[in-house]
Order: structure tokens, then C-alpha cells, then sequence
């Protein structure tokens, strides 16, 4: 590959389609293009490698760049039979940027290359056209000068408006030639003023100068901070496309356009876009004038709208995809300049994979590529009605995908009676605990100040399939006051405010909601092709029977995490759950778990059945304490209000015996202060108790099994529960697979005593039922020890299920619900490039899991493995669980189609990946392009 | 190794002193006694594997073994010419337990066996001596009742007694044999009531019997939490060593005694110990008879004590140290019955093997593996006076050895006040703060009831080298009553206490306390000793320019670990780093920065100047953000206190003007209220402020190199400070060796960004100063993901030391401050067999070590690697540590001597193993063994 240009032109191309690291989107496309026969004008391609080789020599184009581009050129002037500078017919070019990946508008482009005084006047003879010539003159001087010479692009702009409002006149064709001459000299004077030396008339220089500025644009701010928000890699550079142009302002037979094959919003299978006459590209997407919709060009130059037609469905066959493509006409005659698949809505994906599929362009496989694993996100919760204004305040953590709009509530309490009203809530906090869930639940959106997208707020709206944005840093909230605020905007209770929880953003303004259409049977038709092709199971995580049910019908093939804590936040168990937390003894505790008992036991029976003939696994109980806690604040404010109450009740004694009271007041006083004193004495040991029992770093303290360990009767208790529950549904018909998971284990000899403790309790249930049933106890790997030591741990466990949320934590040393603040300086930094809490870290906490695979396996070849993290519902992780050799993931109920589109996809794009090594093909995950 | 029974006798011996693990530390010491020629009674020893076969096969012993006792029986009848029940000259025997490694007094041994009433007849016709036939008798009937037969042992010794007292004596040798006879009807009675059955007669059944009940004693109670406490491996097992008996209860030229070859105290070169004459061994230890010091056996019995003498001296020369003996006499002749290495003291373990030395007993290695790194500690801290009565209230983690007695504080204020009285101050916490240091640092020992030895209150105060325990979960403390409760007994500010910090005990009763004795001869010469075969380095932990110069004298060769946010406990100093912590603006932490730096460049200084010309390594701040935050409760507290003060300000207003106040006090009111109004909004900023720099898990959260990323200033002011310091110092004539230490880094990308910043100050510093200095950039390795990634990061860093505490954490997921409530639970059940932050986790913990210096080195072949966590003091961590090819470790200053010798031992023991694979080595860091 030590071609510098490559060529495309006459039908054939030195690149191909699939050159996109090397050519960028641009160039390859344009070869591509070229080779499948479509009008497309000649140019050549400067690849990426030297755009790098640019940059390692100090920004200078070293000799073999010069060489090929002078090399390129002069193919390019035979094929065309012009040359740059020539003072009859010249050569102009356009010089574009264009990266593997697209970042539209971000780099800069030159066009009208080549001219100068001479091809000027050349170009003015011709075309016969002066307007025209000094049209292009004008636009190369305002690009070279703005993007070149770093000219502020507002000085040429502003004159070109200037002049138009001296002569008039509202659009750029309007002006005469003449006034166009007058400006040319203008915008010369203005670069000869700004850069201290006149404008560049050498036609080659202009070339080096304009594609030494492309590459260096590959570094501009703009560039840098939209890679850094699409987390695109720095080190791809761009490619540099130099093009014959072709002309849509050579009068009304000419004109500019772009388009799409079908519509994007819908796909509806039509041509979809619009276009300009008299008018090059830009002119299109810059707003000055209004272009018209692509079906009037067949009327206005019918024979060019038919050729379109026909390129649109060429385009199709040979990209078996819809695309997005730009066009000129020239004289009446139309080129493609660029073509790329087109970005579309969810439901439009949808629709289009299966279109193509009816009509023979794609095959089944070649239709599930084509949808995104977030398009079927789209499908599945509401959405804002499109074009409406948007008032963006911030941008926050997009925690939960969907659209709200509601009321703000700034506090759970405040929700829930909003919500009794029947007002959309929308619930700001700075964070969320168990004790907001009552407000989560009846809210239509959740906003969080801390946190980011694997906090307790994130992972419970996900849960509800509520939107949520959560670690919205730049929000000031002050719960006292009922306010929140964004720099100089101020809102409170009750005002309106609209979440968008896909994009992030925080929106000021009250939008109109459209539902999701579950029932769209394109998304039905979809859905079926996809099981076709997965190989990786897809089980979901769900506590609630309604959510179990829910999963189900979304294709859930199992529960793969029940966490049983969750089942606990119901407000009539909260209280006995914190009495068998905050028990002195073990008779008070027995007595709380005595009480809990028979709501465990109905809770998995309505899972057993809601899964009937599925796996369950349920994880036994893992509360991190601090949720269960009362706060010691609040008891400290009962405990400071009651002593203060006491020293009244002394005053007010003194003062009534002073002032000879009754004995019977006096004692009615002094009962009550007795029942007072009671109560602070309660209090007191409450807060004892839960100073005891507070902890630095709850999430490294007792919980998961080391709470079942220091207090057996938990697994016990929640062990004859599930057992009792199985046998229970069985005995009504119904087939229940329970699987029990050990959480938090770091040794074999934890995994070991709670099995033990897990198995004596069923073999007790078991001989007090005369019936048994089968029951495989296994543990979840979400510590480092535990990877490391996956060998000793998988002798005592039936199946592994990696908790991929903890694991980050502790791998990274982050917490979930601490990191937002920091993992934002990260990302603007490049320190980190995407949020490990979102994404699978597959060089870190990824390796630690093949791993523990490896180790697993060595000791049980058949051991059944999962991932419940929330990376479950992630489609690059779940791509990359299979390369490990998983056996299922599980994410929350409204993931578990997008899990299953992922893991189909991966499934195909391995089987093509083994099939031909060196296949075209487009990652299944990467977003379609556009530039 | 198939071998059931291991014959001793006659000079010969099937075993030898290595095989303590098969025979049991009594087992193989009979046998290596016996092959050095010294007067042994024959026995055999049955195996620990035959102790494993006896529980797996139903706690019944196989057909092997059965088979084994009657070869190991028959051949002892041949051996000692005599058999087990002959109506003549019966064999009597000894069986006894004994374990690989000591466990005094917690498992059983029954004497005398084989005695039944013909057998008694012919021992009675044979010594003549009917009251030593008798007293025998009586013996074994009370040792089999109470051991095999588990009639409970009080019934016959209280009949012994109440026959003494009936018979008006004293002592069991002043009853006459008539008595004894009767004695032993009682006992016949007692068993027969007891069992239900008469005593078994046959003498094969008693020995089977004796023998399974000695196996089985290895998993009674005692013996059980003895391993747990000690931390002994369960699956080790027990012994049974059957041996001929000789008897010291002969008359009064029999006897029994127990002695050591030197004073275990002092380490004096002379015999000392106890005997009885006319007394079986257990008769010397049980108290009821006063035993004489053996020097007056040299009056008594002046040739056996000739004989011990002889004996004692060839012993130590056979086993190169001092040995604890046991011995009988049977009229007149002398017989060893047990050997084994000599429990000691500190100074008497240093005295020992420099004495050994001198006199040719051992050469250099042997001497430097005569003291245990324990004993170093010994002579460092205070100690208790020896001999005086503990009154043990609690144990908790001896987190920082020594002992203290004081008055008891609650609170750093109350601490300080006391010890500006001149009282010796006990601060007793429920866990301690940096807010704390204050009181720490006057106080003589700290109590905690939370934590574990890695906690905050532990890592201070060994690093002060003042006494502590930590975890002591039974304590209760009421810090609003100044009250210090363990179950009943409750304690008072200013009552006085006394800790143990090597044991743990917390103590009732105020203990005299002596001082260490650092100029002891041969302490100095001990430590010359020790250098010669260290090849691990050895640093200090240390940020205080004081604790630095202790370190070097006690040998440190580099600071390892300066952990600078320690420097900014000063309390001139703390307002500064809030300040700077809870700036809103870089403007602010800018002006508090600049602030910090004179500060920092001092203390730096200092620590150059103390280890002038060895590497100093500095970590750039890594603070617990809460560590450094005002307490949210006490400003919750402020600010209501605040509101109140101003609603009771309104109704004095009112209640003013309504009686005519003057203009000036109305106005006078008014100001007052204007400036508490004031302090409100300020203190409301700073709750506001707090509040969002709360953490729920500050382990997790913004801290390391974390905060130097989002706050690049404080990067930046730490390495000017240290670079002027250094740049300063060497100014004035000193050899700075700074290394800079970038903590808490996960990924490579962190390092390259601080390592940029590092870079770009110092050569800043460089340029202004006109000067340069060498500069080492490196990194901990404190979480599980710089482990995995070590290879990437060490493309970054010129060294890498492991920050185990954290790792420890992160590994398990275990919160160092949390921890201890269920780790405390976990050695309970043996489900963990030591506190990981205590002694490192070689299997998990380790594995992770090993595998980073593995990748770290595979990038830079000679990258210099340390331990700086908590664990570079531990004996057992260092040889690990040596294993896994580290440069050196790093502890706090006090423990540095132990380091030496630690990293010594561990040397001359890879040097052993590497000589001769199979040779008989005590392990450098076991204890020594006491049955």
C-alpha cells in the first residue's frame, strides 16, 4: 500500500468500497462509485497514511507526498483532458476531507480550486458565462482565504451581504457580473490586508497549500471535541479527495442536490431529498436560499430526475443498503460526487431491512446487519413528536433511553403526589436511593445530579424502563428550596422540564410525546429473522413478576438476575427488612426473617410461573447496608428535637408547679414527658445501632455473601423460600428452573459455606415436602479474586454469571456512583475514551474475564456462563461476551430485543469473519456514516 | 511413606527431627533424640496420615492401622523385654498426641496404660513398692476415665481430694497405699456409674481405645479454636506417640522436671527449670506441689544433674539452638522424654544467637535465623513489666505493637488536655480521622472499635510507633457520655486502662511498663549480623522529616513511601487543603495551592537532608476526599443553630420595639443579626459545596492521580515543590534522590497525562533555576487493572511499587475500615485463615503481584519494583515479596529492623533450599514449637 493517489475515474478506480481506513468514507465511495459505472468525475485520493506522514514530518508534506500528488494530478489532467492553470481550458479541483469514519462538517474542503486571474478570464470565455466564472472566482477566494490563509470567513461573508443589501437584491444570482468583479477585488484587498501578502495565483501552489490545510484540519477544535464526543480514535487522520469539479451554478440547467434512496424517518421506499438550480453544493445545506423537494425535479428537468431515479436504485443493488448521496448537474447533465449509507430512525431501519429483504436485495442475514441494536431501542419507548424546538439547559448522563416531560418533584414524596394528581412527574435528585423508588416508580423521568449510567438511578430506570439522565453534573439542585438550576436558569417544583434520555439532554421546554409502537408489524417480522441467527441465549433482569412477564414477551429466554434486595423496597416490607438488618440478636433476627419468609416465597412463585419451563436465577440477598439504613441524620434530628422537648417540658413543669397547677395536669405532664423520654431512649439505641452498623465504603463492606455468612438464617430463610415456591408452582402445573446465586464471592471457601448452608436448608424442605426438585447453585464472579481464583471457585459452582458492574468497580477502583464527576474530565481529556460503567473495559476488567473463563473451564469444561451486569444490554460488550465464549447475557427487560439483535449480529458477523477473512463488510455495531 | 507405626529405641530410630509434619513435633523429636544417643524410653509413633485415614474412615481406625499398632507394639514388647498385660513384668505406656505444629495442653495423652488389677499385682510384686503400683494405678484409671471414657475429670479429682483432706495430708505421696486402694475402687465405682460399664481390663482394648480418643482430640473444642486463633492448618491432624513408660513417682530417687538449656528470659548461657522428686511429670506443672529450681538437683541428685547438664549441652550442639526439655527419673536414672526449640523473649533471642555464635554452635546464617522478626519488635516498644496480673477485659487486632497504660480520652481535645496535664492519655475511638492526629500523636495508645490493622487509626500509629488496637468489636462506646462498656464492666473518661498492642488485650488494671533498651550490645551486633545476607532492600514509610531520621538509624537505606496528604494534617495547615479541596474556581485553588507550596518545599527538604543520598520516594497527593471535608453534620448543625439564632432575633426585635427600645439597641440588634445572616449564607455555600463533594464510597472515588488529572495545579505545585526542594538542598551540599510516585493509576493513558505534567514543571523549574536534577517518574500498583494492564504501564514508568492495602481492598472488595466486622466472622468459621491486610493474600492478591512484575519486566527488563503497602513490614509478605524478585520493600520506620531480618531469613532460606532440596530447615518464620 505505498501508493500515495489513488486514482478513480472512466469507469475504473486504483480503490475499492472497502479502502475506507485508507481513503476515508470520501474516497473510497468515489472509487466505488467510479468502478460500479455511475457518473462520477475524475480525481484522486491522498490517503490517511499520509495525512500521518504529514503530521510525523512537522506538519509538511515530506517528497513522496509531493511526488504522488503531482503524480495524481497529471492522470487526472489526461483523463480529463484539461490542465490546472492552463490559460484555454483549465482544470479546476475541488479538494475535500474525509476520514474512515464520518464527522460531517467538522474538517475543511476547498473548491474552485486552480483558479486565478488567467483561468479566471479563461473559464469567463469558455463557458460564455461571466456571471458564472467570477461566481466560482468569488467562492475559491472566500474558501482558500477562510480555510488556507485562516482569513475570519465572517469578513468575506459579510461583504458578499453587504453588497447584496447595497444592490438590493436577496439572492446570490441576482447580482451582475459586474458586482461579482467588484467583490473579487474586495475579497483580494481583504486577503492581502489580513495575511500581509497577496493572494497565491500559482494554480499548483494553490493545490499543496489547500491539501496541506485538509490535513492539518484533521487537529482543529471542532475536530478534536467531535471525536472525543463520538469517541472516535485520533490516530485515523483523514484522506484528501482532489476532484475535477463540476459546476451546478452554470445557469438554470445546472444546480446542486442530495438525497436519499428512501425516506429516513420513515422508510417509506421513495426518493427523499432536495436540490437547487444555479447553485453549487453548499448552497443547498447553507440556508440562504430554500431549496425545493427532490419530486419537483421531475418536473423541472424530468429526464435528469429519471436518470437520478434510476442511479438511486443502482446505488441500492450494489450497496444493499439505503444511501445518502450528493449530486450536481451540470448543463443537464448529473454527476454523483458522494454516496454513503444513510442514517435513519429506528422505525425506518426497521422497515427498510425488511423491504430489502422482500425484494431480493439482501438476504436474511444481509437484513438483520442492517438495523442498529439502537434503533430497536427507539421502538420501545416514547419519543418527542419530531421538529420541535428543543431549549437544551445540559447535557447529563443519557442513563435510560426514552422521551418525557413533566412536572419537576424534588423529592419522592412531592412525586408521589404529583403523580396522585395525575401530573407527569418528572423526579430530580442528586442522587438516588431505595427510598426514592415509591417517586421512581410513578414518574414519567428521572434526572440525577451524580452518578452516571450504572448508578442506583440509572439501573433502577432501566429496570422500569423509565428515562433517565443521570450524573448531570453542571445541575445545581437545592432540595430545600425546591430549586433547580443551569448557570444563570433557575426553575422549581412544578415547572416544566422534558427529558431526552437517548441524547442526554435537558430540555426546558414542555415537548409532545408520541407512544412507541409495539404492535408495527415490520418490527414483529424483524424480530423473528433475528432468533434465526443467534447463538447466545438472552435472559433478563427482573425481580418484579410484571417485569418477568414483560421480558418474556420481549423474547427474555430466562431471568438471569433476580436480585432478591429489590424485592425488599416494597414500603410494607421495608420496615421488617431494617428491624432484620439492624437486629442485636439472632432471635430478633429470626423473628424479622420469620416475617419476610412468606413475601419471598409468593414473590418467586409468581417469577416461577411468569418463567414457566425458563431458568431463574435468583441471587441471594446483596444490600449494600447504607440503603437499608434509616439515616443517622434524621435520627439525630429526632433525638436533638426530643431532648430539646424535654428541657421545655422541665421549664414548663417548674412554671406550672410555681404557679400551683393541679395534681392531675402535673401528672398528665409528667406521663408525657415519661412516654417522651421512651422514645429518646429508642431512639438512641436506633442510633447506636446504625452508627455501628454505618460504613465507610459500603460497597466494599458487608454485603453479598458475607452477610449470609455472618448470618446464616438469610440464606436459610431465603433458601426454603425459593425451594418451597418451586415445589408450590410445580404442584399446579407449572415448571419452575430455579438456579440460587452466591453474590460477592472472593474465595472458594465463602462459595463453599453458603452452598453447604443452601443445600442443608433444601435437603430439609425436601424431606418436610416428601418431594424434591432439581437445583443448581452456582455464583456470581464480580470480584478480581474471584477472576483470579476461577479455577478453585468453579469446583463448588454449577454455573458462573460474571457481575460485570462490581467487577468494574473494583478493577478500576471506581465507584459507580462517585465516578461521574471525574470520568467526565476523563473523556474531555482523551484520558478515557468511553465510560467502562457503559462499556465493557475490554482490555482491562475483559481480560480479567477470559480469564476467569479459561481457569473455569479448565476445571469444569461445561460450565454454564453469563454476564447479569448491566453490560448485558450493551451491544459491543455482548459482541464481545461471545468472542469469550459466554453462554447468555441478561439485561433489563426493555434490552432484551436490543441484546438479541446484538447477538445475532455477532453471530453473523463471525460466521462472514470466518468465512473470507478479507470481506467488506461493516463492522455490525459501527454507526453508518456521513461526512 | 506407607509405613503406620515409627519404632524409636535403643539407639535407633525409623524417623528423624525433619518429619514433624508425618510424626508430629514430639514423634520426630523422641526419634532424633534416640539417634543421637541419648537415653529415650522405645515407643513408635503412629502417623498424622493415619490421624486423616482414622476421621475419613468414620472415626474408626482402618485394618491398616490396627494393623500398624500391633507391629509398632510387638516390636517395642521385643525392644523393652517386656509385655503389655503380663502377670509378671507388664509393659506400661505412655500415648500421647502430638501435632506438626505445638498446640500446649490442647489435645489428650493418656500415661500408665496397660494396668489392670493382675497387671497392678505384678507391677506391686515386681518395684516392691505398692504405693507406686497403686498411685499408678489411680493415675491411669483418672486419665482414661476422664479422656477415653469422657467421664468428667472433676469427679476424680475431687475424690482424690476429699481423700487427702479426710486423711489430713497434703500431698499424694503423703497418703499410704491402703488409701491408694481405695482410691481406686472409688474410681472403678465412678467409671462404672458413669459408662454404665465396668473399666475395660483388656490391655490391647485400653491402648485401641486410648489411641482413637487421642486422635479424635484433634478436633475438640479447645483444640479447634486454639488452631483458629493461631491460625494452623486443620487438615494437619495429630500423632499418637506410644511410648514405654518410666516412672518418676518411683520413690524419692525418682522425679520428673521440665527445663530449658538457658534462661528463656534473659538468654542467660545457664540450665534452668523445676522438678519433683516422687512425682509423674504432670505433677511438676499442676501446681499442687511446689517444684524446686533445678540448680538444687546439683545438691540432690548431684550425678543426674551432671547427666541433664551433659545432656542439655550435646542437645543444643545436636539441634544448633536452645532447647526446652522434659525429663524423668527412674531411681536414679536419667530419662529425656521431650525436646524441642525454647520459647524466648526478644532480648533473649538476640542474646541467644549472638552467644551460640561466639561459642561455634552455629555460624553466621544459623544465628541470624535464631531470632524470629517478633522478637525485634520486642525491643523497640515499651513492654509491660513481666509477672504482673492482667485483668483482660477484650481483644481486639494488635494493629501497632507495645503496651501503654493511661487515662482514658474520648475525643483528640480531651486527649490533648490530659496529656497537657502530664497524665499519659488512652484515646479510645470508634474509629479515628485524619481529625483525630492531634490526640493520636499525645496519646501513649489508642483503642478502636472499628477497623482492622490496615485501618486509619492502625497505619498512623504504627507510623508513630505508638501502641494500638484496633477492631475491638466489643467495645462499646458512648462518645456523648464518655462511657467505654464491655458487656458489664463499663469504664469512664480519665479511668485508667492498658493495652497490649502485641497481643491485642485490652486491659482493666494499670501495668507498670518498662522501657526498650535500643543500646543493648547485642542488639547492634545482631543487626551488623543480619546485613551480610540481605539482599532485599529495605525502605520506610514515613512523611514526617523526624520519623524519616529514626528510620535511617534503624537501618532504612530510602524513603519508599512519603505520603504527602499526611504532611497536611498540620493544623496550620488543614484550613489550607479544605480550602483548596472545596474551591469552586481554579482561581481559588489556585491562591490555596500557592499557599501549600513553602509548606511542602520545607518538609521536602527535610526529608532530603534526613536520607541525604538515598532515593526518596514521594507520592503526589492521593487523599480520601472525606478525610479532608468538613463534617456535613456539623454544619447541618451550624446552620440550624444559625436559623434558630435569627428567628429568636426577629422576636427580640419585635419584642423591643414593642417596648420602646432605644434607636442604638434596635440598631445594635440589627448588625448582630446582618453578620449571623452573613455566616448563614457562608456556611450554607460550604454545605452546598460538601454536599456535592460527598462521596458514597471515597475508597472508590476522586482521589490518586484521579485529582491531579481534574486539578493538574496541585501536580504541578507538588513537583515544584519537590524539584526546588531538592535543587535547594543540594545547594547546600546534600545528595537529594527524589523519585516521584504517581498513585492510584488504572490505565496507561493516566500516567502518560501526569507523567506530561510532572515533566513540563520540573523543566520549568529547570529553566528558572538554571539547573537540573534527576527525576525518576513511576507508579503504584494499587488496583487489580494496573495489575493486568502492568505491562502497557510500564512503558510509562521508571519504577513501580506495590500499594498492597488498596489492592488488598480492591482485590477482595473489602473495605479496609469495614472489613474487620466480618473477617472477624470468616477466621471464626475458618472460612478465611488470616486478615489479608495483615499478612498478604498470596493465592489471590499475590497472584495478581506476580503477574504485573511478569508484564511490567517483559517491557522493561530492569524496571525497579518495591512494596510500599502495609505488608513491606511483614515477615511472611518479605520472603514473598524475595519470591517474586522485588528490589525492596517499604514499612514504617519501627518495623524496619524487622524487615531486615525478615528479608535476611528469607535469603539464607533460598540459599538452603537451593543447596540441598530435601535438607531438615525450620522454615525461617515459624514459630517455635511447645507441646
Amino acid at each position: 500500500m505505498d501508493r500515495v493517489a489513488w486514482f478513480f475515474g472512466g469507469g475504473e478506480a486504483d480503490g475499492d468500497g472497502s479502502m475506507k481506513v485508507l481513503l476515508g468514507g470520501k474516497g473510497a465511495g468515489l472509487a466505488e462509485m467510479t468502478r460500479a459505472g455511475l457518473p462520477v468525475p475524475p480525481g484522486f485520493t491522498l490517503t490517511t497514511q499520509a495525512c500521518f506522514e504529514f503530521f510525523k514530518n512537522g506538519q509538511r508534506c515530506p517528497d513522496t507526498i509531493e511526488a504522488g500528488t503531482l503524480a495524481g494530478l497529471a492522470r487526472l489532467e489526461t483523463a480529463i483532458g484539461r490542465k490546472l492553470g492552463d490559460a484555454k481550458r483549465p482544470l479546476l479541483l475541488a479538494v475535500r476531507s474525509g476520514g474512515a469514519i464520518s464527522m460531517p462538517g467538522m474538517m475543511d474542503t476547498v473548491l474552485n480550486l486552480g483558479l486565478n486571474d488567467i483561468t479566471a478570464a479563461a473559464l469567463e470565455s469558455e463557458s460564455g458565462n461571466p456571471w458564472f466564472a467570477r461566481d466560482c472566482y468569488r467562492r475559491f477566494l472566500q474558501m482558500f482565504g477562510d480555510v488556507v490563509l485562516d482569513v475570519p470567513g465572517v469578513r468575506f461573508s459579510e461583504s458578499l451581504e453587504a453588497l447584496k443589501r447595497a444592490a438590493g437584491v436577496a439572492t446570490d444570482p441576482e447580482l451582475t457580473a459586474d458586482q461579482l468583479a467588484g467583490l473579487i477585488d474586495t475579497f483580494k484587498a481583504i486577503i492581502a490586508e489580513a495575511t500581509g501578502a497577496s493572494f497565491p495565483q500559482d494554480p499548483l501552489r494553490q493545490l499543496q497549500l489547500a491539501r496541506d490545510a485538509v490535513f492539518r484540519s484533521w487537529f482543529n477544535e471542532r475536530a478534536k471535541s467531535y471525536r472525543t464526543i463520538n469517541q472516535i480514535d485520533g490516530d485515523l487522520g483523514t484522506a484528501v479527495t482532489v476532484q475535477a469539479m463540476v459546476f451546478g451554478n452554470l445557469g438554470w440547467t445546472s444546480g446542486s442536490g442530495v438525497g436519499f434512496t428512501r425516506n429516513p424517518a420513515t422508510g417509506e421506499p421513495s426518493l427523499y431529498g432536495d436540490y437547487l438550480l444555479n447553485a453549487q453544493g453548499e448552497d443547498v445545506v447553507a440556508g440562504i436560499r430554500t431549496p425545493k423537494p427532490l419530486w419537483k425535479l421531475a418536473t423541472e428537468m424530468p429526464d435528469v430526475h429519471m436518470q437520478l431515479t434510476d442511479i438511486a436504485s443502482r446505488l441500492e443493488a450494489h450497496y444493499r443498503d439505503v444511501q445518502d448521496f450528493e449530486f450536481t448537474i451540470q448543463d443537464n447533465a448529473l454527476y454523483m460526487l458522494q454516496t454513503r449509507a444513510g442514517k435513519r430512525t429506528g422505525p425506518a431501519a426497521i422497515r427498510i431491512a425488511c423491504d430489502l429483504l422482500e425484494e431480493g436485495a439482501v438476504d436474511a442475514a444481509g437484513a438483520v446487519m442492517l438495523v442498529q441494536p439502537e434503533h430497536i431501542e427507539q421502538l420501545l419507548h416514547q419519543v418527542f413528536v419530531a421538529g420541535q424546538v428543543r431549549i437544551v439547559l445540559a447535557t447529563g448522563e443519557p442513563a435510560s433511553p426514552g422521551a418525557a416531560t413533566g412536572r419537576l418533584a424534588f423529592s419522592s414524596e412531592e412525586a408521589v403526589a404529583r403523580a396522585a394528581q395525575g401530573e407527569p412527574v418528572i423526579l430530580v435528585r442528586v442522587e438516588t436511593s431505595p427510598e426514592d423508588i415509591a417517586g421512581m416508580h410513578v414518574s414519567a423521568g428521572i434526572l440525577t445530579a451524580r452518578g452516571g449510567v450504572a448508578s442506583h438511578a440509572a439501573v433502577v430506570a432501566r429496570q422500569m424502563g423509565t428515562c433517565c439522565i443521570a450524573g448531570c453534573l453542571t445541575a445545581e439542585i437545592d432540595v430545600r428550596e425546591g430549586t433547580l438550576s443551569f448557570g444563570g436558569v433557575s426553575l422549581s417544583s412544578g415547572d416544566w422540564i422534558s427529558l431526552d434520555g437517548t441524547s442526554g439532554e435537558v430540555i426546558r421546554n414542555r415537548l409532545a410525546l408520541r407512544d412507541p409502537d409495539l404492535d408495527d408489524p415490520y418490527f414483529a417480522r424483524f424480530m423473528a429473522l433475528v432468533d434465526d441467527f443467534r447463538t447466545l441465549g438472552v435472559r433478563t433482569n427482573a425481580d418484579q413478576p410484571e417485569d418477568v412477564r414483560r421480558a418474556r414477551e420481549l423474547g427474555a429466554e430466562g431471568v438471569g438476575l433476580c436480585r432478591t434486595e429489590h424485592m425488599f423496597f416494597d414500603p410494607e416490607r421495608l420496615p421488617v427488612v431494617q428491624h432484620m438488618i439492624m437486629s442485636a440478636t439472632d432471635e430478633e433476627r429470626g423473628a424479622a426473617l420469620a416475617e419476610l419468609l412468606p413475601f419471598q416465597r409468593a414473590d418467586f412463585e409468581a417469577i416461577f410461573e411468569a418463567m414457566d419451563g425458563l431458568p431463574c436465577t435468583i441471587r441471594l440477598l446483596d444490600p449494600p447496608l447504607h440503603e437499608f439504613l434509616p439515616s443517622r441524620q434524621d435520627l439525630l434530628a429526632e433525638v436533638a428535637s426530643l431532648e430539646r422537648g424535654m428541657r421545655h417540658g422541665d421549664n414548663l413543669l417548674r412554671f406550672l408547679e410555681l404557679n400551683a397547677a393541679t395534681a392531675e395536669t402535673l401528672a398528665g405532664v409528667r406521663e408525657a414527658m415519661s412516654r417522651a423520654s421512651g422514645s429518646l431512649d429508642e431512639r438512641l439505641a436506633l442510633l447506636r445501632r446504625a452508627e455501628t452498623l454505618h460504613e465507610q465504603n459500603p460497597m466494599l463492606g458487608h454485603r453479598g455473601c458475607r452477610l449470609g455468612i455472618s448470618f446464616p438464617g438469610i440464606t436459610r430463610m431465603q433458601t426454603r423460600a425459593i425451594v418451597e415456591a418451586a415445589l408450590n408452582v410445580r404442584a399446579r402445573g407449572v415448571s419452575p428452573v430455579p438456579e440460587i446465586m452466591i453474590p460477592l464471592v472472593g474465595s472458594v471457601e465463602e462459595l463453599q459455606h453458603q452452598r453447604a448452608e443452601v443445600e442443608r436448608e433444601a435437603e430439609l424442605v425436601f424431606l418436610e415436602r416428601g418431594d424434591r426438585i432439581d437445583l443448581q447453585i452456582g455464583t456470581m464472579i464480580e470480584l478480581p479474586r474471584a477472576c483470579v481464583l476461577a479455577d478453585e471457585i468453579a469446583g463448588e459452582a454449577d454455573f458462573f454469571s460474571f457481575g460485570t458492574n462490581d467487577l468494574t468497580q473494583t478493577t478500576f477502583g471506581f465507584s459507580r456512583d462517585d465516578a461521574g464527576a471525574f470520568i467526565t474530565d476523563y473523556k474531555r481529556l482523551g484520558v478515557m475514551k468511553e465510560d467502562p460503567f457503559a462499556h465493557l473495559d475490554q482490555r482491562g476488567v475483559g481480560r480479567l474475564i477470559g480469564y476467569a473463563v479459561n481457569k473455569g473451564r479448565a476445571t469444569k469444561p461445561n460450565l454454564k456462563i453469563g454476564i447479569c451486569g448491566e453490560h448485558g444490554g450493551d451491544p459491543k460488550s455482548i459482541a464481545f461476551c461471545m468472542s469469550l465464549g459466554l453462554d447468555y447475557v441478561s439485561c433489563s427487560p426493555f434490552r432484551v430485543p436490543v441484546a438479541r439483535v446484538a447477538a445475532a449480529q455477532a453471530s453473523i458477523a463471525r460466521a462472514r469473519t470466518q468465512q473470507s477473512d478479507g470481506a467488506l463488510e461493516r463492522p455490525p455495531t459501527s454507526a453508518p456514516e456521513r461526512q
